[in-house]
């Protein structure tokens, strides 16, 4: 049994946190500042309130990090300036370059650091079949943390980056390939040959990419930061990040349809063809 | 019965100069100055040499033009310098965009257009599957010459333009996919979580991925134009050629393969991660 902190209880984050009690271990979460949605998602939870990040990093032997990409040094920053000497999980959707940075960061002030990739949806029940990917020397600690619980966890390696590597390369292809359908059928709609497309394409796999084109409007607003994270890591690779860049652009273009996703992908293309 | 002019026998062009003889038309090639290849890919075809272009001109009621994207403007110049007045059918995988242009000099040197995109291999025997796809308000002229040929034909529009654009957003997922999984499995070997990724993947997923990024290893020279004919047709239609300026990147590091396919997944990995 553990005290595990977790900074902060987003849709993703809270399962995650939730998954951690399984175990008898105690979540801690501070509520100060943050949204009436954030402490409804820590009761679901079961997150014990511990109002400050100071009063988590006191009491907890691991902190894990779930949040959006471009808070993920901030977050260690906060951490560690309040004196964080356990284990620090990074478990956000980020380029491996970037784990590395804070790894170095986090290590040189006195704590230990596990990396971690979430992949799938949020991990409230086994049937979500969420993994979280983790890897570090001290990486079998925290799977040992959610051993039995609705979220899967997997050591793959001992080195810092392999994790969020797994991550990016596996959202690179799905999320990659969900951008590409939809900019593939605007601009097929743009050149009236969208009937066309879908007739060569067949019934079925037209039907399929119409369901997760118009299904992945409700997140897209969300997805514009991964994107950018996995050109990040292709371009450190050697590699071109133009289609992550092109996704991400995608992805920023639908941000409209957060509130109230698109039914439909004529609602979807009659929102990007102009 | 018809004479057509076919401009040149290519992999593919011969292929379908060959499907244009099946209902007794007369297909002609000019040689001078074309390689031993050529030649030997019009005898194969039934196709008669005429030896100039200025001759083909001449005799010809349609002249099809199948050539690697670059040329297209070059081949439509040379043809209308010679005076051509029949229907000129552009066949080749170009951006919308350069299909109007090259109409416009058509028609206003005195000759009509057609619009024309392959989707396929080379159209020996009906069982390869190939089609093409005609627009333009003289296309049933042109799907008429290959009625019951092994090369399928379809009008889809009487816009100039159409034919391009299916052609273009059809190989815009088949290619942009092959090249993005090619750069997928370089950056997770970078890395150093393929192993992980596969796993992930399922083999029956990552076993087709290998087949496909290793075979189209022999193609891959020539898609890079292709490439940059889509990121065109995207940017032009309001979108981020990002996608297919990567893909051709992608493809353009795997030129060496040109004459010696990759057979395995390990051997395409070797040449693209240093």
């Amino acid at each position: 049994m553990s005290v595990v902190g977790l900074i902060h209880p987003g849709a993703m984050g809270a399962s995650v946190g939730s998954a951690a009690t399984h175990n008898k271990n105690r979540v801690l979460w501070a509520s100060t500042g943050r949204s009436a949605e954030s402490v409804e998602r820590a009761s679901r939870g079961n997150l014990e309130d511990c109002r400050t990040v100071a009063s988590m990093v006191e009491q907890s032997e691991v902190i894990l990090s779930v949040c959006p990409p471009h808070a993920a040094e901030d977050v260690a920053t906060e951490v560690m300036e309040n004196g964080f000497t356990g284990i620090y999980v990074e478990g956000n959707a980020i380029a491996p370059g970037r784990t590395r940075g804070i790894a170095e960061r986090v290590q040189s002030g006195g704590a230990k650091f596990v990396d971690g990739g979430i992949i799938g949806g949020p991990a409230w029940e086994a049937s979500a079949g969420t993994n979280f990917y983790l890897s570090g020397t001290d990486a079998q600690t925290i799977a040992d943390i959610f051993s039995g619980s609705p979220l899967q966890a997997h050591v793959i390696s001992d080195e810092i980056g392999s994790a969020s590597a797994l991550k990016m390369v596996f959202a690179a292809y799905t999320k990659g390939t969900t951008a590409l359908l939809t900019a593939i059928l605007a601009v097929a709609e743009t050149e009236g040959v969208r009937a066309n497309l879908e007739n060569r394409w067949g019934e079925e796999f037209t039907n399929r990419t119409h369901n997760q084109v118009a299904r992945n409007t409700a997140k897209a607003w969300r997805f514009e930061g991964e994107m950018r994270e996995i050109a990040a890591t292709f371009a450190s690779a050697g590699f071109s990040g133009g289609f992550h860049e092109a996704a991400a652009d995608t992805f920023s273009r639908l941000g409209g349809f957060k509130e109230t996703p698109a039914e439909t992908i004529d609602e979807v293309l009659a929102s990007l063809v102009k």
